[in-house]
């Protein structure tokens, strides 16, 4: 199984945990430069696969995450314990991800770091990027893979 | 050596290379959420040191820094290529930084992302993270480290 596809795979089974149905709708390449969404959500990928991963939700598509994440808690800010719960969301399903690889050489993942804003713009390196849009319930989100 | 003396050092003599004359001014312990600047660049560290760095500057600083890594070549714009120099700049700071700390251990680096944009907020993870402020002629520019 390739990443993308290990991504895909890993982000439904983690959503459908938490109780949130989500699958992947299309695939836009986009080559470099992208829209961030007011809530993203960055993991560097190191050693055999570098990269970087980024998630990216709508500030109210976030809040529905972490609610669910929380078995229901009506999130009312994104304060520091929501970001994190959505950096661990990150983690865990680029750790899932990892392990669909079915593959011995080390990849590693570095601490999440969410960045929430307006307008802004995200430049990633490598030549290799893409952005998987999903459905979420009425709504959507996606995930920035570039890889070197 | 530590990773913030290394950083510090290493940061110095590099922009010094490109004939920026900077040094380190203060630190400032915020935590874990941080006010972006207007052009963030992001790197994650991994294996034997967990976190991520992420260097700040406001976009006048960043042309003056991205003109001077080009030779003097005026920069209108943060089109991709400046992008890209800001992301290989900070690749080489922490590249020479983890030389500097003349460990046996590996520490890898994550690509760089650059993230532009207003009224940002970044939020990391760790337990220990801390703002460097440096100057830069006449103006400043800081260096996130957060550490797990």
């Amino acid at each position: 199984m390739d990443l993308k596809s290990s991504i895909i795979e890993a982000v439904t089974e983690l959503f459908q945990m938490f109780g949130l149905n989500s699958y992947f709708k299309e695939e836009i390449y986009e080559k470099h430069q992208f829209i961030g969404e007011q809530v993203n959500v960055l993991i560097g990928l190191t050693e055999n696969i570098k990269g970087n991963v980024i998630i990216g939700f709508k500030k109210s598509t976030a809040s529905q995450v972490i609610s669910a994440m929380m078995g229901g808690t009506e999130i009312k800010e994104l304060d520091f314990m929501a970001k994190s719960a959505l950096g661990e969301l990150a983690n865990m399903a680029l750790g899932s991800a990892i392990m669909k690889l079915n593959t011995e050489k080390v990849i590693s993942l570095s601490p999440p770091t969410v960045v929430v804003g307006e307008d802004m713009s995200l430049t990633v390196s490598g030549n290799n990027s893409t952005k998987l849009i999903f459905n979420l319930n009425d709504d959507i989100f996606n995930i920035i893979i570039a890889i070197d």
